[in-house]
């Protein structure tokens, strides 16, 4: 693990989702740029002192120097977003797969630069969009796929949080004060969590934006980041969205909510309630679907533990990104075919379209107009 | 009444509620421009044979010649929409009071003409937009009112339907045939929702829009008007908003929807389910706000007839229209001052603004760029 | 109407029920045993003052005198329990239909003596359990009516309130005042609101109780009858139930519901959100139903009078048990066959049957175990 | 681990629920009976091969044997419910610290034997009722012991289950064939989800039952033990109560909920969506309480792991449990008093408790009428 110092949560979620299913253990890390306090976070997880590193090319250098057997297998990058690009680098050049935390990089040049390193060197990079690892949201991908909506004609998504609705990084709150710098973040609530509505939007539907139209402010005083956003989307083949996302939407926790309107049903689904997927139609009741049971799709019940009823939340969510992607590490090093249902998780070409998108956001926010939206990665 | 002939459901909708607080009797009316069937349905509502008219102007006329005592007190206008204009005319002129549907009119010009007429001839002007008759709306408004939810940040609010996601009207359906059909309508889905969708945010927050964008389409083949429209708002003062009204939503019913973001705590209201008013708050837990309570603010308790957990609904709304507009007539007559809570219904005036807003949203929705949307009507 | 003077409210929500679908007009009454305050009530309601009675016997004798064109064709009884009987008595011996709230007497032999005069005299009688008269509620008979839920197991069905949670009786409140008086209510939470829930089940299930046990309890000081009742059902052919009903379950307002389990489907309804009734099946999605489809029954679609979305109430309910009820008095006067879903309201005999639920419980109540809770009304 | 071989669900949900916070790791089992599913499963596992056993009597010898810096630190006992007597004596005589499954015992006897020998021996025992280990349960008993709610009046608990609807035991099904056996199970749906209930109950009200009523039945043809079970309670200081429990609620998935009237306020929490804590007032909005918020008690803050809006579940839950008891197992290691706070989780005079309870009620059953419930566990 590259971040997760103390005090910072996103790395004991990424440590906890890693070992759910009993296929990882935490070896090596270099938890902070301050080499006492990488220490005491190795300490903390029970690392032998040597593999808590201070720094990540000190690591990326030394891992890469231990026999095949002691090595680290991949390494998770839980970095704030400006770090994501040169850490990722140093161990994808070192042949070592890679689970990268959101967004993907703070500039597009980056991103792409990674999606042409991963498959130069031909290494496993998964990305932590966790919501889009659901069974639910599995399950409506499957409905859509499925032609159950018939064509889509509509999306509304939408990612409201209100932590930041007063000058929180003024106080010394350390998510606050990185999150809401522009040099270590790149974006403010777009980049932290439009990416995640813009990534939920194109895994149910499939669709590509083609245009966008964003309005976008700090409402804060003295914000330097963008705390607030809504746009307009057109859809490659004409459909049409509606995409906001907010962290001043005071009151909300962490609502992630999508909607797909199709020719023939619609779907809608919020992740403050994951475990439950509505699905309408004109003529006949609305359905809510829940996990755990055989009449789901193969990609919703593989992600789901717990017999119906027994709910299951973010930290499995997260735990079916990592599952997957280390069951196709293992496929690779054992020279097999990877189970398609394993390739099911977000990859760093999603993350360049994802970078794609912000930048798209942030420059149509300046012009207020519409600006391109359509994008394709390298690296295919 | 005019309008409200066999199978106009909204007839009998107006009829209910001018009638459900005993304070009103249907005793004349021209409701088709086809004498038989105004005949017909005259006599199904118990009428005299010879007040039920073969036209408005025909209605008007013989009304005003009637001795004060015997001519009807108020007329309710249940047309579609390019009669409203013409209809309420013929009657404000004569000294009569008007309760009218939704839109206003099919013009500015028109509408700006009633504010005109209606200051002019100084009769009660009622609009129904029942919705912000409900009381958990009022009660949303006085939340705003008081300062519970501190500056207004951000304003989402929709109306979505699923009814015309088919080409209804080329199967003979009657309401689906006015309403799609330019001439008579007006506006597809933004004059008969999304007006809905501009009062109710316009009563809950008092904010006036300034700016706005909209992306206007028509996504039925062969339909001659718009049924689906996404726009993002800006108000003056600095408050953002998206608003989103569709009529090809497929699998929504009748789904208007508010939320108000404010610098210290949000409301959320639902009118499939309006009995329920959700308010959260930063730092304690979200509340359910029902009706029936003495908690509540006086115009959301006068706007309720039943005991708490006793639902009330549409019609109810309705009827609050209609007897706060009665009571102020009534005060009128007598030569009183109403009660600040009987004027408490949209009027002219409102009406206006929401031609207003639909011209706007239509011209942005040409133009594919930002327009000017901010208006004060006349007759103030 | 009989009863309903000023400061009742269950009057006002008969007059609206009665007259909502413009089929009735309130010509005569009874409405206080004060004859001023009956008169004050009959001009409120804008009657002619001889026809707004001191008692109920002067006005059944009074209007029996009438011409037939010219007497009430049906008389409400809105009165305290006790005096629902000599009411009732007094105007079905005069050939008079009736509408009566409920519980139908405060003796099971008033209400045999009801059931055997209904019969002799041929007369229409409704009783006002507004609840079951919900499209949802007939919605869920016409699914276990038509197998969808295979043999009924168990049901579950409470009513549950709070607002006597306090002794509010000492307070001066009219309301509470004769409904915890055992000699004008009978009964207290059992006959107020667990004889809705009784209703509510034998409407839907069909299902006969054979033998109940029943804990009750008045748990405020000071209290002369029942405020909380907690039984368990044995039905006729081995399903199960429970069914509890109370006033002092604090925060509730009138949480009437009731879930239903067959051998291979399940529903459950809620009084407080009366437009959606939920179906679950072991091996699909859980369905949501709501009013205003094609594809309801058709006793359902009869009870809705707005489209889909558009939410209808108590009111609306309680109007359906009118309205059904005057056309069978029509059919009776025109000496036709009423229309079988016209048949569709409580009955006498339904009355009777839920005289004998209170009687059963109270006295099971008092012995501590289960009694016989079979029943056959008088008067098929 | 004793248990959780091939095929059995609950011993990977104990498996990550002790391992989820970093502070254990399997070393050791007896997964089966069969010596070669049980290296089977230690291997999956990850086990050396010595240290998977062929029987726990051995797995308690040899672990004994070992060193104490080698041997286990504690057992989980996963096993069917008969097993649980002699497993867990087998090692808490060699003063192993036990996590068990509920229900603590299939007799009385062996459940109070366990209680003088966990005294006797001075070990940690922890019971796995993981539902009153969510944070919002806690946070339900710390508004209950705050007197937010008054003194409770009346208590509604369920757990309705559908999946033994049909004889699934008859099908080959491994859970409903040992959980239907009375043999190995003792008790059916009282023993299974029933006895969570209870100490749902128990847990968030305080209350101790004085005595009960159960109606019990076993509605599937062939079935040998109770699938459902209505009973009335009535608790020391005259509170009352309802608790069923059923494995034929067709539909029903896991739904454990409940309900606690007080004097002054109510709430009410359901298992499917255990996020969501609801309070109810007589004098104010509804209120909603949700994790992760700085207002909450301290019990439940320690249960969560993730912001605001990131939904955790079951196995964090159960987590709760294990996390707890292992920290009061370091302090006693240490020498040191634990933190109160690790002192909430279940025991073993909540085991004793629960059995109890069942066998009460099985009495109950047989007999028609009402026994005495109370009890208190030896061992305090």
């Amino acid at each position: 693990m590259v971040g997760g110092g103390p005090g910072a949560f996103i790395g004991a979620v990424h440590h906890r989702a890693a070992t759910l299913d009993g296929m990882a253990t935490l070896v090596a890390g270099a938890f902070s740029s301050n080499a006492a306090k990488s220490r005491e976070q190795g300490a903390a997880y029970g690392l032998a002192p040597e593999r808590s590193y201070a720094s990540f090319d000190e690591m990326a250098q030394r891992e890469a120097a231990l026999p095949e057997n002691e090595r680290i297998d991949f390494v998770s990058i839980v970095t704030p977003n400006h770090l994501h690009f040169p850490v990722a680098k140093a161990f994808i050049e070192r042949g070592f797969h890679v689970v990268c935390d959101k967004p993907l990089t703070t500039t597009l040049e980056d991103a792409e630069e990674l999606c042409r390193l991963v498959k130069a060197h031909d290494v496993v990079f998964a990305l932590t969009h966790p919501y889009t690892a659901y069974p639910m949201v599995r399950q409506a991908r499957a409905q859509v796929q499925d032609g159950a909506l018939g064509t889509v004609r509509k999306v509304i998504v939408e990612y409201s949080q209100g932590w930041l609705s007063t000058p929180l990084e003024q106080t010394g709150n350390k998510q606050a004060d990185w999150r809401t710098d522009p040099a270590r973040a790149g974006a403010g609530a777009i980049g932290d969590i439009g990416t995640h509505a813009e990534h939920l939007a194109r895994f149910i539907t499939g669709l590509e934006m083609e245009q966008l139209l964003a309005d976008v402010r700090s409402f804060v005083p003295g914000r330097r980041i963008d705390d607030d956003a809504n746009m307009l989307v057109r859809y490659k083949g004409g459909a049409k969205g509606v995409l906001f996302c907010s962290q001043i939407s005071v009151g909300e926790e962490n609502r992630l909510a999508i909607r797909v309107y199709g020719t023939t049903a619609s779907l809608e689904w919020h992740q403050e309630d994951p475990n439950f997927l509505t699905v309408r139609h004109p003529d006949g009741p609305t359905e809510t679907w829940k996990p755990g049971h055989a009449f789901l799709s193969a990609a919703a019940q593989r992600g789901t533990r717990l017999p119906a009823g027994h709910p299951e939340g973010l930290h499995e969510a997260f735990a079916n990104i990592y599952s997957n992607a280390m069951r196709v590490m293992h496929a690779r090093q054992a020279g097999e075919t990877p189970d398609p249902l394993d390739l099911d998780f977000p990859t760093v070409r999603d993350g360049a379209a994802g970078v794609h998108f912000i930048q798209a956001a942030l420059r149509s926010g300046r012009e207020g107009d519409w600006v391109d939206a359509s994008y394709v990665a390298p690296g295919a």
